[in-house]
Parts: structure tokens; sequence; C-alpha cells
């Protein structure tokens, strides 16, 4: 077993995490962060905002504190409470309050799953006033003038139930990500898989292929971690197309007929 | 780390915030404060409201207690509750009742979120019988005479579900506030993102190309606040079309149409 | 800071208050005190319910408990619950079962807006067996012969969700609460406010225009209250129309059109 | 203040109740009784069903544990808890295991709004095994020889949402009642409320005319009790008319049109 | 009082259950207990289901653990909790537990009524893992190989909501219920409530004729317990057609005309 | 009684269980473990997907901790939580956590039952990451390399509640499992219930009759354990076509006329 208390030496990343840029993204990320605005980000799943914010904060040299929001988080859970040890009542920090007390960056994943009052909480941290009021405890945290707030999430799955308000998200900079360009693709593919490059360009023609299908039938296209995991069975000895199947195809969709369809256009490409 | 306890001296404003006034709106907050009259304060999302909170309770030398209310927010989180520390039950004000007791503002931001039972709370204190009931501690609490509540929402967002019952509003002298006029706006992103009047214009004919868009596929214009941001991104070297993408137009939608839209009217200007 | 202990003694009203009877409803409430018999309020907001169980308390010479009702109220907030103090748990009363001990006039305002519970644990006290069922202490408490229970709601208000089921209603003896007459009116407004008769016949027509608007485009009109927060701006040198645009347009509607409209009446007025 | 322990000897009905019995009910009740059988009383508010019971446990010699249903009402409230006291967990018994182990009469009024796990903790109680099973105290009770189980419930109020189960139903005998016939109804009024017998048979027409509105805009008509509280306004010296709206009128209706139709029935009366 | 612990020794059936079988009923259940397989019965209320069960075990000469499912059950009422008594946390046994350790009959009467977790935690139990795991006490146990786990439910009853799954109604031996032929339900009729052949002849007569009503305005036919519920009223000196209405027809339905055709069906018999 | 404690000794499945395999799930399996990636398992209920994970667990020699999940499933109930005992607080590991910390395989059944938070409790143990975050001790625990994630579900039953996002399921190598072969399924039932080949035959060929019905008024065909219980009866003496009654057709529908098609069936080969 391998455990890391959580000070927030253990959220520093070590090594330089491989990351392709695909834009500006890192020079208004840094704009931002000097500027101490929020950064918000928006995109599909598996196209690279996790690793996009692990690259940000090996950059800035600043911890990485990620908390994957859910609908039932709430504001406790990231500020912290109360815990009876003991007898005794003693106050434990949440992800959040760490990271605003020690300069560290919070990386909120899919904040529009969170409870409404998470997102409340997060508001004066938001804005010019960077505090954070911990009603509990009687205090009002000034952050530390390292720490940055960063949020994701998919605009594809927003329903009217899970919005961001408009009062949420006027206090953000937006950066858009998008899967990256078919070089690109191939380029992350052979390097994270292990696979030749004959391959990898397959498997991207192949992951196209599936985007494209995106609202008719499809809801998402395939992401290229699923690319990465089919190029890895691929590596490991199991047939491309198996592995198309199990890797791509079945992890996208259970439609009988849309499976049969994508079938046909990984066997028109191995 | 920076903390400071909630005894009412940390929320005096002790500089004068940068406002500028659009109306008789500072006179009319006087009169209704000298009258002890409750203020409820109308507008959209980044037009200013916690701004002008700031300025007011700086004119009037009071302390600002400010609770963002949100779905789960109770009662019992703006009165207080009792809190077991080492098997022995104290009391703990909330802020309500903290500014009830020393005769602060207290400023409840977006009331028509939190739920029902904090609305009725207020009710004792916003009409002349200034009280607040405290059940659970068996005492009914008289306001300090410089206490003084106030409370804001933004009438667009309203659904059937989230209403403010007549019953509350007709407790409370209301000021609508709307973004300021171009001159005052053109100001204050001089100001406040330091960069140069033309830039400033620019942003601000942007901002407004933005709000006329509003109920045509906008849920929202763009707020001061978010010219103020793509300010300062211009001033770290970003881009202007790539700071207006970023800070405002990402900032307000999601739809890649309306994207496309907003960005020709930044390259118009930019 | 002021606090009054919950021992009803605090709940004696000490000065007459200002009420001016508009019926019959001052006999018929002391008919039914003397039979034992509880008693409805039905009116809209701001037109004198709670003044007059202010009066009605002074003149019978008995402490008044107010509780507002609201969604999360419960039969516990009513009747008491136990609390952990030291170790030991306690028994506290809540103000029903203090009004029901110490023959007080218990009055729950806006009843219908309580949770399901609290109707029911009204129901054995509103008819004659006039006992109070406490099942946690294991006690059934017989009212004192002075106490006297008193309810409101607002019929404007009612959705099929939140009725008063006739098992509640048919054990009630109801008065219905309407504004004042115009004279009346215009006499309270001179009183509380402050203002000249002229100014004061100007709000009650104001405020007719706007009783009149109720069912097109207005869901209540403007309440005595809301005039005298007018009068007690013009008083302290608001000017006169944006008084009524702040005290009162701004507090009864959100809607543009219609604000634009309430305004156009209030300069034919002043 | 006046409070009784709750050993069963305070729910003894001392003295005969005022009932008048309108047919068989009387017989069946005691042929239930002595069969163990459960009973259920159907019927509208206000004619009578609590005062049959109390008359029944009268006559039978047996205590009268009534619980009024409601929407929060569970399983825990009616077998008993388990609450902490200086440390120590002591178990208290909800009314019907007391009623369970003492042979007392416990009626449920208003079953249908109960939770319905209150639904199944009375089924093996409500059948030959008439056991009741305490889970948390790790006890199976066999009712006492005496103990008899009753239920009432209003059909009119029934919705799909809040039905009585066949699987329920089919476990009681079940008795109707309704409004007392002319004669009996003037009979109550004269001698529950002290006025002379013409204003009891004008009550009673008065009474007759609401009930015959029922399904034609009046959701239920005037019980008995309503008649009972005008007579009492009147005894007292309100005026009919007025004790026929204040105690009659207001009380079943809240239509400004339903309640002027009402109140020319009355004028034409009185 | 007569109360028992709830160590399986109470739970033997002692004295031969009266059971009619009406088909192999009996055989498959034992066949299906001698394969460790679960058993679910389906049919209408009152035919006998729960009667069944305590002959099986009285048969099989195991105890007979019964829980009455509803809304509210959870899996840890099933299976157990912690409970605090004088500082010390417990564990204390739910009733599906004692069953699975002692090797007892556990019988889920209407298991559709139960919480999702519920079918959940008895789905090891119904395969041929024959476990229960108990996370919260670190265990996992191992059926008894007497163990049986029986359900029931009632087809009849079921909603979109309240559905059984076919992930667990697949690992069931599946036995349906329904009313005994006329000659059998006039015996029980003539030994359980003590009336004379005609006489139970007649009521089961009135019986059959509800039941040709179901679907036509009876949502469920009279039941064999009704019968005996009547039979026992008119052995109590009861007139027939007052306890064919009050045992029988009232218990049935609410509806005034359904009941007015009722009635004539039974003057039409008696 | 037979219980084991939880350290995952017990947790090692020591006899080969009996698997037929139906394609290459086993090697595709086996190079997602290698590669660290974890599986999905889908298909309808009682195919054999909990036994293929009992085989590949006994294969790859790892424990195998299986949690059926159910709508309360919370991440707590997967991660641990805090106990109090002996007024000390001590930390229990949840299964996932013990399959974290030991190199378990954590076999979460029917995943998309679950509560959302479990859904994003995995999201960091299934991507590269390999991290368990345990918010509540302070700790983020890395997986060891041993450690395997599997999840199943039936994609027949899903909702547009119910579903899995796109975030999650693109995270998995997807493996589809349908009922076996004939001569497979024959096989099995011969093996697992112990009778001959010609009843085997027809039981399998009755299965493939109610599979056909699927969608026709049939939610789901029999599975191969329906065809197992029928077996086990028919060897245990019960007649074949009551034992595909009880354990086939009235498993799998509640329908009249459905139960007489399928009676019908099995009469044509019994």
């Amino acid at each position: 077993m391998n455990a890391r208390t959580l000070d927030t030496e253990a959220y520093f990343i070590e090594r330089e995490p491989y990351y392709e840029p695909t834009g500006d993204e890192v020079a208004v990320f840094e704009a931002a962060y000097r500027n101490k605005l929020p950064v918000l980000l928006k995109g599909p799943t598996g196209c690279g905002k996790t690793r996009f914010m692990e690259y940000m904060a090996w950059r800035l040299k600043r911890p990485l504190i990620t908390v994957s929001c859910h609908d039932d988080l709430t504001a406790s859970d990231l500020v912290g409470r109360f815990l009876v040890k003991g007898g005794e009542t003693t106050w434990v920090d949440g992800p959040l309050t760490r990271a605003v007390r020690t300069g560290a960056i919070c990386y909120l994943d899919e904040i529009v799953e969170a409870r409404k009052d998470t997102m409340v909480v997060i508001h004066p941290l938001a804005d010019d006033r960077r505090t954070l009021p911990m009603e509990k405890l009687g205090l009002l945290v000034e952050a530390d003038d390292r720490f940055c707030l960063a949020v994701s999430y998919n605009p594809g799955y927003q329903s009217v139930l899970k919005d961001l308000k408009q009062s949420t998200r006027q206090r953000f900079v937006a950066l858009e990500f998008s899967y990256p360009s078919p070089e690109l693709e191939r380029k992350i593919v052979v390097t994270e898989a292990g696979v030749d490059a004959a391959t990898a360009e397959k498997l991207v023609k192949f992951a196209h292929m599936t985007r494209n299908l995106k609202g008719s039938g499809l809801e998402e296209g395939a992401s290229t971690r699923l690319l990465v995991h089919a190029g890895k069975l691929i590596a490991a000895g199991i047939a491309p197309i198996t592995a198309c199947r199990t890797a791509i195809a079945e992890a996208i969709t259970d439609d009988a007929e849309m499976l049969a369809a994508v079938q046909e256009l990984s066997s028109s490409l191995f």
C-alpha cells in the first residue's frame, strides 16, 4: 500500500506530464493565473482537460488538488467539517480550504454535477474578493496569492436542471477543449500505447468516423483515451478488430445496429 | 494564511471602494437606512450590486456581512446552531444574528435561491417589529438600531418555483440596477483593468453588442466584470481577439453558432 | 444587544397598538375567545392581520406568541424537542407548548406554508378536546383556559399543493381581512409615516390604482405597509416619484411594461 | 398547567360522552371488538367519528389512545424509539405499543395521511396474528386480549397517491359515517351550543343548503361542528348572519362568488 | 403483556396451522427447499399466502421470521445495525441475519414495497452463493444449510415504479396463489367463523359475485378473510345483511354506486 | 454459523469455478488486466457474468470482492467510514478501499443502480491515475499494481434516469455477454442440475422459445439459471411441466395470457 498524506507537498506534480498543446491555452491560462482570474475548461470527455491541468500545475510549480463533483457533493465536502474524535470535536479542512490556505490549484472536475451550494461557496473566491467564508468556524479566509481556482464541464451533457448559472460562469476565463488534430492524436497514441505509426493512424481514422456519427445515434464519439486503450490491447496481442470492438465500440454504445455499423467501419480499416 | 475572526471589526470596509453611482440609489438607500426600512437590490449578474453594498457599508461606517444564498441554506445557517465541543453544547451565532446584535448590514445575495424557511425568518426583521426569534435559544432578539437588512436577486432568472412571495417583497424598498452608461463603463474598465481608453471603448462596444443579443440566443449579455477580465488579459499580452473569446464569448455561451456570431463581432472591432 | 427570554412575560403587549377596526372583527374575535373557539384570519399581505393580533392580545391582556410558518416547520418546532447539554438530555418546550401551558395566544402566521404534520398537531387543540399530545415526553397537556389558537393565510396564494384541508379549516371561526377604507388608510399613512394629508391622499389613490391592476398583470396591489414606506421616504426628502418607484412599484413587480405603466400613474398624481 | 402522564389510566374516558347513535354502529363495533376484529371508520370531517370513538371507549371501559396521522408519521412514532438520557440509551414505547401492551383502544385518525411504513406495521396487528414486531428491541409482542385497533379516513379526499391498499383495507370491519338526521342534528346543536330550538333549526337548514352545494363549487358542506360554533357565537350575542358568515361560510370556502351565494342563503333564513 | 424474545425458539410454529392445499404447492415448496432454491409467492391479498408459510414452517420444523416490507424498509433494517448503549457500540442482527445464521425461513411479505437496496441485499442469498455480505461488520456470512428465503407480492398491484426486476425474479421458484375452490372456501368459513354450512355457502356465493366485478369498478374482490369476518359478526348476532355490508362491501370499496350494487347482491342472498 | 472475516484471504476463489468460455473474453480480460485497464461487462441477467468474474479471479489468483449496487449505495459505502466504538472514532475501510490496498479485483455489479457519487469516486481509479482520494481520512491512495476494477450492467434495463455517462463508460474495456450456445447450455444444465441429456435438451429448447418472445410481451427470456432451477426440481421428482411453470414461466412473467402461451410451449415439449 502506498498512501500519501494530504499535506500539499504530495500534490506537487514531480515529472513533466506528457501534454501536447493545441492552441494558445497555455498562454491564456498563465495570464489568467497571473491576474488571479479563475478558469473554466469546457469540452468532451477524454480530450485531455485533466492532463492539461496536470501540465499547468507542473509548469506553475503549484500543487494540484482535484475534486470530482457529483450529485451529493456539498459545500461541507469542499470546505471542511467537524469530526468527533475521542469526545473532542476537531475541524478538518476540506480540499478547497487546503488549496485556499496553501496557494494550490483547486480543480473542480464536472462542476455542474455538484449541488447548488457548492456553486455558491466558490462565488466569493471567484471574484476580486478572493475570500472563503467558513461559517462553521467563524472565519473568513483570504486566499493565498498563489491560489488558483479551475473548474471543468462538458457542455454537450448539460440539461436544464444542471446548468451553470450566468452569475457563476460570468466569473471565469473560459477555455474550450476539443479532440487533438489527426497528426497530434497519432503521435499521442504511438507514445502512450506503444503501437507503430500505421496502427495509430488507423485508430485515429476510426475515431474520426465515430466522431462524425455524433448526433446520428452516437451520444459522443471515441475519445483519445479509448484509442490508447485499443492500442494497448493490440500491443498485448489482441486482434485489432477485437480491440476496436471491446475498447472502443462497446465502450461508446449499447445499440445493436450502431455496434454493427461501427464494427463495419473497423473491418474496413484493419 | 490570512484568517480574520468573525467579530464584526473584521467586516468594516477600511478603504473607500471604487463605485460610480448611476442615479439616486445612494440617497434612497440612506433614506431607507435612516428609516430602518430593509432594501432589495434587483439586477443582472456582474453589474455592481455587491460593489454598491461595499460602498454603502463604507459610507455608513457599518460592518458588511454577506451571505450567498443557495438551495441548501437553511434558517439555522443564518441564525445559528448548537455545536458540541468536548461534551459541552455551545451556541454559535449565525451571520444574520451577528449582524442583528452588533448593528451590522446583513446582505443576503440571491435571496430567492435560499430555502423557504430562510425567507420566513427575515419577516419579523423586515417589518416594524425588527425582531429575530431564536426558537432554539428561547430568545427574541431586538435588532440594534444600526442593523440593516439588504437582499438581492436577479429578476431575469426567476422561475415559478423560485419566486419572491408578495408577503416577502412587500416589506422592502427596492432599487433596480442595470449596466453602467457607456462613458461610465469605459472609465471603469480603464481604472480596473489598466488598459488604454481606446481598448476600453472597443470592449464596451463589444459588450453592448452582446447585450443586444439577450433573448435572441443569449441568456444574458456580457457584464462589466467580463470586460475587466478581457482588459486584464490584453494588458498581460494576450491578443485582444483571444481575450474577447476566452474572457467574454466562451464565458457567456456554449452555443457554437452564437460563439461564431459573437467572434465575428469582436473581429470587426479589433 | 437587547434579548428577552421566552418566559411569557416578555410576550405581553405593553402599549396599545395603533389599530383601526374595519368591521365587527373585534367583537367576533372576543366571542370566539370566550367560547374557546380557534380563529382563522384570511386576507392579502400587509393589510393588518399581524397588527390586529397585537391589538387583540393587548385588549385581552394575554401574551402573543407568533410563529411564521414555512416549508420546513415541523411539529417538533412547535411542540418542543430534546436538546443534549453536557451529556444530559433536557426537554425544551416549543412556542405552541409554551402558549398552551401558560394561556397565551399562539398565532401561526401563513399556516398553509407549514408541513403537514404541523396541521395535524393542532387538530386536538382546535376542537373541544383542547389537548396537546406530546408523544416524545409521554404527556397529554390540557390547554390553559386562557389559551387561544389563531392562524392566518392568504387565500390568493393557495395552490393545489398548499391547501387547507376541510378537516383543518372546519375547526375555526374565520375572519376575512381586506385593505382599509380610503379615509382610514389616509389616516394610517399620516400617523405612521409623518407626511401631510395631501401627500397621504395621493399615496392612497396610487395604491387603489395598483389594486385595480390585480389580475391584469399584477399579482397583488400595493399594501398599506408600502404606502407607509413611501411616505417615510418622502418625509426623508426623497422626491415623491422616486419614493413611489422604489417603495411601491419596484416592490410589487419586476415586469418592465407594468413598471412603466405604474410609473405613469404616479407621475399623473405627483 | 395540567399534564397527565401517559400511563393509560389517563386515557380512560371518565364521563359518558354525549353521543347520539345514527344506526347499528354501536352493535357492530361491539361485535367486532368481541371477535378481535379491527374497525375502519369512514366519513366526512366533523360528523362525529372522534366522538363515537370516545363513546365506545367509555362504553367498553377501555382507555382511548388517539393518534392524528400525517405525512411525516413513521412507524417509529407509533412503535417507539430509543432515547439517549445521561449517556444511557432507554427505550420509550410509542402510543401503539402502549395500547397493545395494556389492552387499550388505539385510534389512528386519517390513516391514509401516514407514511406507508405505518400501514405495514399495523398489518400483523390487524389479522389473526395480533402481534406487533418490534425489530429494534428484538421483541415480538402479542396484543393484550382487550386491545382494539380502529382507524379512520375520509373517502372524499382520497387521491391516487393517498390510497388505502386492498391488502390493508381487507383487514377491517368498516363503518360508514354521515351527517346526523335533521332532528338529531337540531338536538345536538341545542345541547352543545345552548341556543333555542328555532335557531338550531335554522342552522340545520342552512347546513343542508351548503351540503347540497358539495360538488357544485364547495369541496365539502358545513359539518355539525360548524353549526355548534355558529350557535355559540349567537349565544354570545353575535348577530346570526355574522355568526353564519364567520363560523360557517368563511370556514368552508374562500371563493368570493360562493361566499356571496352562501350569504344569501343565510340572509333568507335569519 | 406477553413478549417473546427474538431468539429463534420463539419463531417455531408449535401447533399445525389450519391449511387446505389447493394444488401441488406443498410438494414444489419442499423440492425447492431441499435444493436450496428461494421461493416467490404471487397472489391477491387475503388468499392464504401467510397461512401457507406458517404451514410450511410447521411442516419443515423451521422457525418462521416474517418481515412486512414497506417504502422505508432499508437493507439495514434486514441485516442489522450498530446501537449505542452506555457509550458502547453493539451490533444487533436484523431479522434476515438471524434467519441466515440459525437456518430459519425468512419470509419477506410484499417485497416490491421495500426500497431497492433491500432487493439487492438478497441477491447473493438468492443464488448459489447463498452468502450475506455484512459490510458494516466486515463479515461475509454463509447461510446455514437449513436457511430458506421466501418472498411474496401481489402482481395485481404492480406499477412501473414498483416492479420486480428480472435480475431479482429470475432467482426464484414461483408459486401462484388464488382464491380456494368454493367447497374448500365454504369449509374454511365454517371452521374459522363458526357459522353453519348454509350461511357459509351464501357468503362464498357473495364473494364470487364481488370477484366477478373485479376490473368493472372493483379493484379487488372479497378475500376469504373477509368472509370469515362477516361470518364472525353473524355468529355474534349481527344481521347477515349488515354483516355483509360492514365486513365485506364497505371494506372493499368507497364508491356509492358500487356499494349499492353490492348491497343488492347480498340482499338477493340473505 | 460460518463467518469469514473480510481480510482478503477469504476472498480468494479456492476451487476452479465451472465456466465455459463463449469467445475471446478470457484473453481480452487478461490483456486489460495486464495493461491496468478497467473492464465493463454488459449482458442480460443470469447469463454468467458473475461466474465469469469468479473464474477470472481464480485464474489470475486474485481475491474477488463483489458489491451489488443499489439506489442507496453511496461513495462512503465503497470507500469506508468512521465508526464510534467505546467513545473512540475508528476508520473502517470499505470494500473498494480494501481491494485498492491489497490488489484485489473489485467487481461492482449493476453499477448504474448506484448513486451518482459512486460513479465519480471510481473515475480517478479508472484512468491512468489509478488513485483513490479518501477525503475523510486526508489520504490519496495509489492502487496496488495488482488491483483491478470491473463493473457490470444490463443495457436492456437502462432508462434515461439510470444511464452510464460517457465520461464514465469511456474509461473501460467493454465485454458483451449473452446466453451460451445450445450445446454449451445443454452441457451446463446436465452438469449443474443433474438431469439427463434429453431433459436438458428440452429445457434449452424451451428457453429459446421464451427468448424469442422477448419484446413481444416478455421483458426478458429465461436465463440459464432458470433452466438449472427447473432441472433441479425435475431431478427432485416434480413433474417437468410443473417444474417449467414454477421455475421458469412464473419466474419471468405475471401476465395471464403470456403464462398460458408459455405453458403451451412446455406442454408441446414434455
